[in-house]
Parts: structure tokens; sequence; C-alpha cells
């Protein structure tokens, strides 16, 4: 019956989408003697709140496993304290308005299977996330970019594309913007452009996702009302995780906004109806009133190694270098002088050993060699300082 | 600028694929006094492994958890034992091979994207496990269903199929299949039908998703091979997970088969690439050799409770209903006499307390009345004697 020689190939049966392997959204370190990277947008480790979340493992584990190991949706408890966080900013939150994903990228991902149709247009800011964004793309977003500048993005910009577009009869799917600690830039939107953005998305029917994995993180300054906050008729859809602020591998994250998106963002996802056992964990140890305080102990740090950042840019950096100061998250932004290209600079760091992101890795077109991203995040301070010399000696070679 | 009144809907915005909310994959308990359910395919609760777990999540949030709680990929040491597992099942394993997912549902259900394009044909077991069968059509596949007989799927009648399609220029995408403790009927296929079932998918040039949640759980009767093992071409994708042996909501399964396939799993993953927790907590736990005695003792439990199952229904069934015994597994699927409708006994015996899936949620064409699956797995063996003897009632009052 069967003969083991045919013409078939595996690959044959591929769907359209899967027929060419899509790249890894992350890069591999350059340098094999890698001693300083300020690449990645990642927490520091060894502020983990690790003998907390032990406790709160062993009480679900020895209190609870008949249900926190079972099948089921995610914690109630957890799903409480999501909802105080949020109701604590002002966000019109409730059980119907929230979904609980793993990550707030899982949620992220799913914008496309909700919004997007091949060729639809979605408005991201520049420079942005690309690690999301290159999702939009992968299912056929018609990506357009808006400028951000010092005050976050550009909406006098965005104002006139949205005119634009409908002009020629196009209404996009969403604006996708993280408007407080920008990654990459750093910046916070005012309030009167958050109030402008709001009002523009009502008036031209568009949805705005509000990624705010940073925001609990500020060092300085005062807290601008996010725009879940400001928008009283559902178009901002707002995005957080606990990646920053307690651990990216616990995988929890969530979104809050209009129901009918809510529901559709639950549709999609793949592992309902289930109930992680770090859903209980999480709303155990959220529970204990622990975060408040471990919140501040992150922002203390963080505003610590930015500091340290900055001062040993001031020091060893070129003048004609600007760096952005931010007002909380991860990140620092800097301008190199025109005659610098960042990936060319990359090239020469990694050789010493030293990585950041260059301005390119934060546009979907190319643009961004005139700035580079560096991460202060997770490096020891002793690292940090060191990097920055290091980088600072390639700089000044360039001069 | 912006007007509060605007004709714009959030519901303008949703894709295609979007509009309209799926129905819940699993339906609520139609009692409000129930007090047996034999429903769903759930482990005992009572079984997992909570202290060995907690023991194991101590020592990574202790010993590891700069690393245990970080962006990444699955634990290593989860990687070894899954592979140890499937090369002792004589599956040909290694790294390249394996893909880790959130359960084998989110495995399952990523397989839409790697093969279905709209309209193409899936073939599927009737009965089978519609859980994940609704979402092959919920992305568009055209069923074909295969019926299974007392030996799992009828492989002839499988052969008659895929040549009359190959007539018609249709080449099925791929084969969803059981075969081992099949869900819902509890068949186990002998090795002669998967041999015939290996060969045909190479024929015929489609693949095999070979779904194994429960074939660790053999209560008697000899091993009979896995068809990735029979397979030495890349035909077979095996699909297994954690969710019956240690618990569901660790969320944790995996897929071994051809790279090319495991290469676009992971492509479709949302949430790569990282590392979530609970792979290191559960390579710990295997790492310590502790799940092949815990597995021993699910078996012993749930033979037990297989056993009071089918002494209970000998006992208080009508003799006209047939039970098919089970070499392992959670279910035990009972033949109605032709007078009897599976879904009129279930709104009758509702009304007693007592639920199970009537077959007819075990199709996706309405068939499946003249039958029943009960589930022994999850309830406590008193409860298991008290819901057949009312079953049993119920039933003979058709009489």
């Amino acid at each position: 019956m069967a003969s083991t020689t045919h013409a078939y190939q595996i690959a044959d049966l591929f769907a359209e989408r899967a027929r060419k392997l899509a790249p890894p959204t992350y890069g591999t370190e350059l340098s094999k003697i890698l001693s300083v990277s300020f690449t990645y947008g990642l927490a520091d480790p060894i502020l983990f709140p690790h003998a907390d979340l032990a406790a709160a493992s062993a009480a679900i584990l020895f209190e609870e496993a008949p249900i926190g190991l079972n099948y089921g949706p995610p914690s109630d408890q957890l799903y409480e304290q999501i909802i105080l966080r949020l109701q604590a900013q002002g966000i019109p939150a409730d059980r119907d308005r929230v979904v609980i994903g793993y990550g707030s990228s899982q949620i992220l991902s799913l914008l496309p299977d909700v919004f997007i149709e091949p060729g639809d247009v979605v408005i991201v800011e520049g420079p942005t996330f690309l690690g999301v964004v290159a999702r939009f793309v992968h299912s056929g977003a018609r990506l357009i970019t808006i400028p951000v500048d010092e005050l976050g993005m550009d909406v006098d910009a965005l104002e006139e594309t949205l005119s634009d577009l409908k002009k020629k009869g196009i209404r996009p799917r969403f604006i996708y913007t993280i408007p407080t600690f920008h990654n990459p830039t750093g910046t916070t939107m005012p309030l009167f452009r958050r109030k402008k953005l709001v009002a523009l998305a009502a008036e031209y029917g568009v949805v705005v996702v509000e990624d705010d994995a940073y925001g609990d993180l500020r060092f300085q300054g005062e807290t601008v009302p996010s725009l879940a906050s400001l928008d009283r008729e559902g178009w901002v859809l707002y995005v957080s995780t606990f990646s920053k602020i307690i651990a990216p591998s616990v995988r929890l994250g969530w979104a809050c906004g209009h129901q009918a998106i809510i529901k559709r963002l639950a549709m999609f996802k793949s592992e309902e109806p289930v109930r992680p056992f770090i859903s209980y964990v999480l709303g155990r140890y959220c529970a204990t009133g622990k975060l408040a305080h471990h919140i501040q102990e992150l922002i203390a740090c963080y505003n610590h190694k930015c500091n340290l950042l900055l001062e040993a840019i001031a020091q060893e950096f070129p003048s004609d270098v600007v760096a952005l100061r931010p007002d909380g998250g991860f990140f620092v932004w800097c301008k190199l002088p025109p005659d610098i290209s960042a990936k060319a600079l990359l090239t020469a760091s990694a050789e010493h050993g030293v990585t950041f992101l260059p301005g390119t890795g934060c546009y979907g077109n190319g643009q961004g060699d005139d700035a580079i991203r560096l991460a202060f995040s997770f490096q020891p301070t002793q690292k940090i300082v060191e990097g920055i010399a290091t980088l600072g000696e390639v700089l000044r070679q360039w001069e």
C-alpha cells in the first residue's frame, strides 16, 4: 500500500502565512567578549522579589492546590488586585473590562487577530518598540509612523495624518503608543497632548493602544494621568504587565478597555479557559500589600542607575552627544552627532565588549541611525560606569 | 476640535474574523443542585503533587531566581526531561524537534496558523475531542470525519477517504487523532492500524497530529508504540502535556516532530521568546525522578475509579447499555439503547444533580445522541457510586 519514496513535501502543506519563517524578534548579541550590554529593556534580576514569591507559591500549593493547580479562569484575587491598581490610576476598571494574558506581549500580539485585515492602516510612533510593531506588520498591517519628540508623540502631526487619511476614506485600526517613559526615548507625553490624543481618537473613531509597561517606575516629576483615565468613550485600550515590576518570567499582563475589545482579545487567547498557577501566586503576593513597597525599592535602584548613567555620559561622551533625561523607566536615548552612524558605532563598541540598541532597531523603515538607546536597568552599577567609559572612548575616536 | 457625539463605532474596526464572538468552548453545568459531574476530562485535584512542586518552586526561587524569573527560552532542564521521556517511548527527539507551549491546547490551536487556509480539508475522528476541533473549524477548515470503532480510528475508511480526495485533487492538511485512551471513547488503536495510519500519511503526504494527553495512564494491557515512534519520515507530529500527569494549571505541553513544523509552531507562539518560571519548576521537579513514581500512583487511583465505575454500571444500568472498558485514561464511553437520546437523558439526570457529556458534544455535526461519555477521573469514589446509581434510576425510568 504505502511507498517510502514519494514526491510529497511537508512544506507544501503550510498555509501562505507559514511559508516563510519570520526572523527572530530579538537579535543576538554581537560580541563574544561581551562585558557590558545596554541592549535590552530588562529588569534587574537581583531585584526580583524571589523570597516573597516563594512564600506566595508555598501558600497556594499547601492551601489551595486543588483549585490553584486546576483548570479554570485566572485567580479572582489577581483580578481584584489588578482592578484595584487600575482604579487607583483613575481608570474605570471592572471584571468585564479586564483581560489577563501571558504578559502584555501576548495581549499586544492578539491585536492583529481582532483588528487587522491585510492592508489595514495602523499608526505607530517613530521611534517605537519594534518587538511589538513587527507583529502588526507580520499580519499585513500598513504602518504609518508619527514622530516622537521630547514630549512624546507629536499629536499635531497625528491630527494632520488622521485628517489626510479621512480625506482618502481610510480609517486606521488603532494607534499604538507608549506615552509614559517611552520605549526607546524615555519621554513622557504631557497632559495637554494626552487630552488631544484621546479627543482625536474619539473624533476619528480610532482605538488608542496605550502600552504602560514602565508607568509605575517614576523617579521624578508629577504623575501624568494615563490616556485610559482621560477616556470616557472606550477608545483607549490600556495594556500593562508585571514584567518590569515583579519579573518577566511570571508572564502576566493585562488589558483594560471597552468590553467589546476585551471579549475579543479573550476569544483569540489560545489557552482559554485556563487558570494559570502563577496567577494564584501573583494574586496572593499582591494581596500582601508588599508590591507597593517593592516598587519603591525598584524606583530607588533604577533612579540611582539612571543618574549614574547620565553622570558617566556627561563625563565620558563628547559634548555633542545629546542624552535625554527620563522621568522614569529603563532607557536613556542619545542623539549622535551628524557624522556618527549608530550601526557603525555598535560594530566598533561591540569589539570592545559593549552593546546597545541602535536607533535603527526602533524604526521599521531604516530610520534611526542617528540615535542609540541605552538601557540602564539590568547592568550592575560598576558595569554601567565601565561600559559608558568604553563607549566614550570609542565615540571620541570618531572625532 | 473633537466632538463627543460621533457616528463611529468600535465594532466597525474589527477584522472579519473578530466580528462575531465565538461561543465558549466549554458549556456550563446544567444543574444548580449538581452533586456528581462526570462531564469533564479532569485530573483528580487531590492527586496534584503539591508538596513536591512547592519544593521545586522554592529551590528555583532561592537558587536560580535571577535566571528562572527572567526572559529567555524555557528551562534547559525541562527540555532535557521532555526529550528523555520522548526517547524512552522510541520517539526520535532532540532539541530542534521539540517545542514547548502553554499546554498542548496552545500547541494544537497553533496548528491552523501553520496549516489552514479557509476551505482546506482537515480529517478528524468521530467522535473526537471537540474542544480542539472547534479551533480548526473556527479558522476555516473543512472537516471530514472518520468513524472510530472499538479499535480506534477506522483506517480502512480513512484510506478510502484519502483515495477519494486524491481523485478530486484534494490533499488534506492533517489528520487529528487520539490513538491511545481515546477521548471520548477510551479505545486504543492496535499496532496494525497504527502502522497502516503512518504508512497512509506518507503515501498521501498528510501530517498526522497524534494527541497523547492520556498515554502515560495505562491500567492494563501491553503498551502500544506511539505513531511518532513508528514514523521515520516526519509525517507524525506528536503532542502531549503535563495537564493529566502533573496538573492542568502548570500549562505546559510540548510537540515533537519535523523541524519545519516545529519551527513554525514556535514562530506563531505569541509569547516567544520567554522563559516561563513554571518551566524551571517543572524541569526541577521532573529531574528529581519523582514523576515516574507519581504516575504509578495516578494509575493505581484511576484504575480503581474506572473499575468502580464499571462495576456500578454493571449493577445499576439496564443491560442494553454497552460500556466500553478502557485500558487507561479518564473515560468510559457508553452506547445507549436505540430509544434513548443522550441529550434527553442529560436533561433528566441533571434534574437529579448528575451530569455527563452527551455524545453530541463529541461530534461537530449533531451525531452522537446515541452515546454518552463518563469521566471517572475527578470525582471522589463515593460520588462515582452515587452518581451511577442515580443515572441508573433515570435510565430505568425510560424502560
